[in-house]
């Protein structure tokens, strides 16, 4: 991100509010000091958490709304109830106007999808939305999409999903050539759904502008043998679950089995501390949709 | 397992051969004291072996066969190559004589389930294998089938690894009511790929004699939520390998952590014992072809 940016910022978003929202926000305009920011939301509460917040102040307009998109409306819910009034649907709507370059929200995923699409649309050539998810790696990170936005996605979706996630690795990353895997049960041509074979021809003949490497396995996600992963939404959201519950799974494993000697007990003060900076890697794995941003 | 029981053993599967496959039949004929077995594979490197377990060489037959199937040929190619001489094919073939009342093979796993699809064929009413994978929870192991068999399973599909998987927890786990769950991106009715909520309903209202809990996430698998765990063969696989994936990269980022400084390295004996003891249960996790053995 470089130059002046305004990222809209749905502040009511997420199980813990704006009171989650606001020092993150504050982080951002700290890693990022040319960021400017519009916060949507209750100006009752804003208000008082900008005042702890100086720095975020000073690069901040706060918007009311009185509405907040619930975590648990559906789609349908939220579309009805918060059209051109929630803080979710007004933030998105500042990057219609252009007062916004982006918008972020910690909120409701399925109400900021179906939002997007209606305010937004997607880029042109683009068919559906996908959610990606930055995915913690041995070489780094990676980026995973689709992780349910587009259950059922076919061949051509998929290819599409390939070029949206080179292009946010590419922007957020930084890397010149970042590398396209598509997820599959083996490397061998002839392995998998026919959809998944069907794009992996489609990346392979079309002549994209994408370092596209083959099939990937499960367990590659985690080497980051790729900087994308491209898979079905159904698949990659069950893929995320899976390897945030390992991971959880592995960490209680080792509290049980670290807390049974007293010994041990040195070694737990050191050993947990690195096991819950990795698993929270995991629990971070923050999800992000990838629309239309021009 | 009671009761005088064969079983059919393929000594030449596996990446390691004979020199694994013999010490775990020995493992298994401590374990399981009535337990008989007939060793199929080249009588020159089992019988040397056999010399080294003398409680397996006393409950043991040896089948001499001049072929076994690399772990590297296609299923096709197998069955082409292996028929009526491999160790894998003759290994099943006992169990469609009677003479073994089950096969085990730690081989290729394609050709294991092409072969047995063949000889064996499904059980009545069930149209497609399952691969079964053993899975280590919190609460001790739950089995997931498919993990790559059968790819694209329809809901009648999905409704027969129900009963397969709720069968297999019976006999091998001694549960008398194992619970049941389909795999899905969330528990609402709504949500997912319509033959799994097709095969939802039909769990729910065909009346089976099955412990059935709605749909499971990602996450639950690890936790326990369900002992069967159902999904389709794409999905199934990747979630498996997913979960490998991740457990390793855990282990090797407490390791990493661990080994920074000298402190440190009081707790890495421990700690990384612990690890290595969960990790491994995951490199464990082993994967059973569920097919037809009336």
């Amino acid at each position: 991100m470089t130059g002046k940016m305004t990222i809209a910022l749905d502040a009511m978003g997420g199980d813990a509010g704006p009171e989650m929202v606001l020092p993150g926000a504050q982080l951002a305009s700290i890693r990022h000091p040319d960021l400017k920011f519009l916060l949507f939301g209750n100006q009752a509460r804003l208000l008082p958490l900008l005042e702890k917040h100086p720095r975020l102040r000073g690069r901040s307009e706060v918007r009311h709304c009185e509405i907040a998109v619930a975590m648990e409306d559906k789609p349908s819910q939220a579309l009805r109830r918060g059209r051109g009034k929630s803080s979710m649907w007004l933030a998105i709507e500042a990057v219609k106007t252009g007062e916004a370059q982006g918008v972020v929200s910690a909120g409701n995923t399925g109400a900021l999808m179906a939002m997007a699409r209606f305010v937004l649309k997607t880029i042109p050539g683009i068919g559906r939305p996908a959610i990606a998810a930055i995915w913690p790696t041995l070489r780094g990170e990676s980026v995973v999409l689709d992780v349910g936005a587009t259950i059922g996605a076919d061949a051509r979706q998929l290819v599409e999903f390939a070029l949206m996630g080179e292009a946010m690795v590419r922007s957020l990353m930084g890397l010149d050539r970042p590398t396209v895997g598509l997820l599959n049960i083996g490397v061998e041509e002839v392995k998998g759904l026919e959809q998944v074979k069907e794009a992996g021809r489609l990346l392979r003949d079309l002549g994209l502008p994408l370092e596209y490497k083959g099939f990937i396995e499960g367990d590659d996600i985690g080497k980051g043998t790729v900087d994308v992963v491209v898979t079905e939404g159904f698949t990659g959201n069950i893929a995320l679950k899976t390897a945030e519950g390992t991971a959880k799974q592995l960490s209680t494993y080792l509290r049980l089995a670290l807390n049974r000697t007293t010994l041990s007990r040195i070694g737990a003060l050191l050993a947990t501390g690195a096991l819950r900076r990795c698993a929270s890697a995991w629990i971070r794995a923050s999800t992000m949709a990838v629309c239309s941003w021009d």
